[in-house]
């Protein structure tokens, strides 16, 4: 394991950075083995060409997953499916794709520990059952799956996977109602965030957990309904956005069309606020709020609340560069490429070894000698997990020249698990949960330190609209959960994916 | 699909020399589609290197199955497995043999269409029940698989896989009763042809089917206890070859070593006649004869049978180059290697081109012009299922030269499918059902024909021994199928491994 | 070939983006078989780990190459080389850096067509020769290599490769004097743009082309010497920049250390503007100069020559994005992400077809609608080659609703060939050559249209110094060539690499 | 390394069976490294499947090389070639086939050391020079290459490669006269033993040494002709043999037809017994003496020469069965399968460690327990090399029971090296060159042992034909060689295709 892994750093933001690939190498005692992170889904009704809009739909929310992949399609005949480990752009070619025929597909892309033994997790999943074929894939994380699943197993289930998606796939196997009904009775007993479809051979249902806590949005190309777990793969294939799906709601598409169904009340709304801090990508829009934009107005809300007199202002990359821009637009202080990103990173990629980073080989972010030599330098992020990269980058900064570095966060101290598709350390490891703003700006060397509020975070997502407001989970940074999490063996830090 | 796929040939030749890799190309529309062939399972309990031994072990069984492979291994906190499509070779490397720790193990090749898609079918499967981690790997087919599994479904499992192996994980976890007594009850239940080996943490259970269709054999390693389809996998590890694992059998091995029990009373035992004839590797035993002696008997026993005057005796490569020497040294006419197989062809090998075929491109086999120009020559085979590869060889040995080609096979007639999982054709499909040997003889284009005796078959695998004599399945040959095979559902013509 | 190949597009702008994988499955027909780009060259002597430095330092330079990579050592005994197609994260792993023994090493990073044959001209080329091992690699092109080369054959050389590299190789072999001597003389006799590194065992050999076209720096890492395309590479490595190596300039490492030296006299500096305006990295300098703050000056200066009232400036990523945060900051109308680009696209992703695309499914470019939606958009980009994709982008930012589209050029229009290693369209092709900018406004469909001034461009990387600013070839914009370049068999489009 | 390659062991029987793959991986260390050895070379001319012929020509001429490979076509555009490390089916693909376009066509296989860096050796190579384009493949070694190549050095080339086939190409290149000219002068200056195939646009010679010491025969396949190194890759295309290129021919084929003529005047033919003993494919036939009926007879005549009595006959598989055929007809003692091959081990195989290969675990061969225990067996091989791998055979033998073991050997001892490609260790590792008969027996462990004589190779090869006897090489038994081989820098154990 490189030690970059062993120190820890923002596991945010490696999420994006496909550091996973490497990281992952130090095998079952690396501390990365437990983080499991965020996946995308994508559905297709109608269109003859599903799987190929599902490859270039996954391939839009690649982002969200990085390790494996999977589009089953149905045609009148039967399931088609492939699924392995990498990239979207890996794990297919033509001959795959066209070997996926039918008007009807769901995909996924995800994350988790690499290791090709573990491809039998690669969604979504498939099943024979009763009813005939059901495919079923995930985003998020059922805080009460090692009770159903203990529950299954004494009364004789076997499973394959470790997922949450397959304890679904057994509670819909095991009632004997129809589809819809057996669907809606097993998702009444989930506790948790989670976004599903579920396909039948003519039959494709998409749902949220009741608080909404991923996001999943609808789309129509021509007549055909699209699903994704982010805006920007309705974009990408040329759709249409229709609106998101609520918080409990089921919605069910067959030959007769759409139906619009719930298998739980309307409960209050609490999408993930990280979603629009870190995970989605700034072309998205979750309910709405387009992400690029929220970011510049975080990055303008921290201009107001904490301005510093400094040279430039910079964002690390790629994450924190809109936040960045509106902080440099708000106080004038001009914005600058302080840090650098090598695009090249990746699965095979060479991490260098201890003793070549100690002499100065990079990971691969810079700083950016010429542009903060001799500045004062503001340097935006999203997230402090660990603090450990945060130094690292402060350290980068400083031995570039940079006179100064303030370090200003949109977002504010993170300080409590996720329980809902977000991997997060250990609280101890967590450096808001034991240290003062004043110690942690010590331990990452900063000149200054401040963290978004959340009055200015939630402003700055959904603007002045109380109802809107409310809607967020901001568990993560006021303990307010939505749902229950205190489980005997509730899972505290995983996603359900895996 | 090359002209070779769609004129049939004999299947079993095929398996062989592994053609299906290309002919499988063809699709979904393959006559190959349909076939389904023999698996060869490996078991370790007791050994440090259990997973290196199980690469040496299926490596010595890749003739059973060349499409997929897997080895699951338990230490004391875990299992570990790998599987992959492709040959062992190809499926392992050193990391990933590594990475398998434990000091037992489970093993399987596995033959079938091809199809990435299809990796979730490759064995050992693994599963998590009440009882905690579960693998099981087979080789055979159950007859009344279809039944079980409707009946499973009804009550509400699912299924990932096609294949028996996941019914029978089904069955044991649905008993509330300990491991050993949940698969002795499991296993009662079963008509068809198999062995098992189950493998759990500090546990391996072996078993074969109540009429020992399919050979299962123990060895011992030092102390620790080896199983293996064929006798071949125990002499490549350096393994003492202990017994043939009798029918109805269950063997478990644990901390206290070996306990030897039965699921099911012995009854009739009815060893696969064809595992004799073509499958097995000549340097195996099966129940103590071995498999090059036996065929150079039949061989003998077809010189006694049918005599005739010619210059040389040539065998169909490779499975009938032990009985072509039995007939030459019984008649005194040389043998010559009057036909050679190319032992470069496999999977990434292009077919020629149907248009590069008429030219006179030729496949894997070719005839020796220089030994056959001239010459009469007998042409020993195994069996004949569609007749269309014995007129390919046939016309062969004409356009080198030959003067006349006796044909003699090894075996009588191939007439009824088998239940038990060797794959063969729509009965319609094969010749013998349909033709007489003189019609046949025509078909191919021989001078002369002839099939070995029922009893010639029998002398040359078991002698006079009477007992040993009525321990034989030769229902392909002559319909008495030791098993009832008529449900309403019977799977007549797969490996249960799919 | 997808169409978008069809169409052409800015060539340049396809350099940064990786789409030539793509693009080149075409075949020999394509358009792009012709095209032929830039390069990067790094190079190491004096440091035990200089096969894992030029990894990490060739992958810093990955943008200039992405088609082959090469590495070549040195140790006491003999040379040691790998060099294969891909990136150079996929070309090299842990066992063949290791293998890369020695204490020097130089290395290569290489566009061009695809195809596993031209697999031979991936660089460093090493020879033998009477002096011994030869290792030589370049980045340029050479204007009279067509009548060396022919003048080489006549004497009875032979050639396995299309590239410069091996007519230097043969021009120094050809030589009776000592090494140094047999360089000089060799590059005395080349015209064009070019930076080498040569290497035997126990030397490293830099050299600029006489007139500095092609950007090499000179670094220090401890008491080793580091050779690199751009100051990057020195960056990421932790190496020390020392200097720009020096148009005519020779310099020469051996035991004894530096030699600085020069095979030309010092004429008219004449470095390639289009490296300040889009090829290198951002973070790089060039004699001095940093990328990033250029490009931004370049937006700035823009805004001052053609002010245009709109709610939003976006640029095109990447390489526009610091223009159009100048272009922002200078005029105060915010910079927004209205354009997002797909950063996993690459040499496996399966371009959607024509029908698709037509369909409105989106190459990796796509525009963020609730930036654009109802907005009067200011688009920076840094060139117009054929206008294709520019209008492309252009109908795109509409299709999402922009209320207006202004284009932005941060370079004057593109008429003429590039004689020294970037790789240009047929004249005819080149949209500027036979438009004026309202025709050209016109054909991409843009509101209105203006290009940065010879002036401006020179100011914005040179600021007022008069002695920088006659120092850059502006050929391409100009038509003043630094070099004679009107030679019978002239090579026009193609960089010498290939 | 594995200790097999340390132990030695045959370096013959490995090059049938394909081992370097796996000893080659102990890099520059193993002794291997220094191991070169046969290659195989295929020419078509004038058919448009030219690239499809030549795939299936090499396919059957893969047992000459296993480790690269590459076809050249030329079209009436250019030429079009794929060179790859790996089998024929390994390094083609159909779309790599169909880029080679054209109607003629040369290919290879070759030997050697494994490593990617050394893909610049494989063939055909490719020249450029002042004639056009040129493609050279070779079989054999020059002897006099060194003192060549420092010469062309002296004056000026580079080398990219070490094999000879370049050398012959500055030789063809620096001659100004017209290729057919050039090439016979330069083949003048050639000693050695070898056969070449060369492409230019339009022409294809084919050429031998003027003893004829490796073989290539000529064909026809309709009007286009074939050249192949053995007739084998003739009969798999369905071409007609016409004849064997004779010593010094010189055979040149353009649009006007097939020209005779020859380079060097007819001297005493010398073709190399080792290609009748034990490198060439049974099915072939050279100077029209089919190889399966030579070995035969050499079994034959070894039973004449030293019959023992035994209970059973043995071959070492593949290349000593038709031998231990002829040795049981002559004797009337049963031949049987004493020895097996596992036929799937190839590069990718793991070979067992020391540790395991001393507990037991078999390397690819494996001896039949049930076969050999109680039983005197004679077992036949081709020739004892070193000894090493004698001993490890003959101890499998008793291990499994064999009572006694006789070993015969169908050559005289092996004493000289070879210089006509060859690969031949050290003299001082010749077993038979310090050892008498009796010694070599102790050292492998044999009852009794047995070299066939001189004279009973020659007239099992060609029978009393005076002629044709004296048309052998056996220097490699009697030090008689065919040409001067005391250069200074002679190359004594190296085949001139690296």
């Amino acid at each position: 394991m490189t030690s970059s892994a062993a120190n820890g750093g923002t596991a945010l933001d490696r999420f994006w950075t496909g550091d996973y690939y490497n990281e992952g190498v130090g095998g079952k005692d690396s501390i990365f083995d437990k983080l499991k992170e965020e996946c995308g889904v994508f559905g297709v009704f109608g269109h003859p060409d599903a799987a190929n809009l599902s490859y270039y739909g996954l391939h839009a929310l690649q982002h969200r997953g990085e390790e494996s992949c999977g589009i089953c399609t149905a045609d009148e005949e039967s399931f088609h499916y492939h699924r392995g480990m990498g990239l979207v752009k890996e794990v297919f070619d033509r001959d795959k794709l066209e070997a996926l025929t039918g008007n009807q597909a769901i995909g996924h892309v995800r994350y988790s520990t690499a290791g090709a033994s573990k491809l039998a997790n690669a969604q979504p999943l498939v099943f024979k059952y009763r009813g005939g074929d059901l495919a079923v894939c995930t985003n998020g994380n059922l805080v009460n799956e090692p009770g159903i699943r203990k529950e299954l197993e004494d009364s004789g289930s076997i499973f394959q996977t470790t997922s949450d998606t397959e304890v679904i796939a057994h509670l819909i196997a095991r009632s004997p109602k129809d589809l819809v009904q057996a669907v809606k009775e097993a998702f009444a007993r989930l506790i948790g965030g989670f976004a599903f479809l579920i396909q039948t051979q003519g039959r494709l249902i998409a749902a949220c957990d009741p608080h909404g806590l991923r996001p999943l949005v609808m789309g129509k190309l021509g007549d055909a309904y699209i699903f994704a777990s982010e805006s920007c793969a309705l974009e990408t294939i040329g759709a249409v956005y229709v609106r998101d799906v609520q918080p409990g709601e089921l919605l069910v598409l067959d030959q007769d069309g759409l139906h619009e169904d719930r298998f739980a009340p309307m409960v209050r709304r609490a999408v993930c606020a990280m979603e629009y801090i870190y995970f989605a990508r700034p072309d998205s829009d979750i309910y709405g709020v387009n992400l690029h934009s929220s970011r510049k107005r975080m990055g303008q809300q921290l201009a107001q609340e904490s301005f510093v007199d400094a040279d430039i202002v910079t964002g690390v990359p790629d994450s924190s560069i809109s936040a960045a821009i509106g902080y440099a637009e708000q106080t004038g202080i001009p914005y600058e490429l302080g840090l650098i990103k090598n695009k090249y990173t990746g699965r095979t990629f060479i991490q260098p070894s201890q003793e070549l980073r100690e002499k100065g080989v990079k990971m691969k972010l810079s700083a950016v000698r010429k542009v903060v030599e001799g500045k004062r330098v503001v340097m935006i992020d999203d997230s402090i997990v660990r603090g450990t990269t945060s130094l690292r980058i402060v350290n980068m900064l400083r031995e570039a020249g940079a006179l100064e570095v303030h370090v200003r966060i949109t977002s504010p101290p993170f300080m409590n698990p996720c329980y809902y598709g977000i991997d997060t350390p250990n609280p101890a490891d967590l450096i808001a949960s034991s240290k003062t703003v004043e110690e942690i700006r010590q331990a990452i060397n900063a000149d200054s330190l401040y963290f978004l509020s959340d009055t200015g975070l939630i402003d700055s997502i959904g603007g002045h609209d109380e109802e809107f407001n409310r809607g967020l989970c901001m568990a993560c940074f006021n303990n307010d959960y939505p749902t229950p999490v205190e489980f005997e063996e509730a899972k505290t830090t995983s996603c359900g994916c895996d």
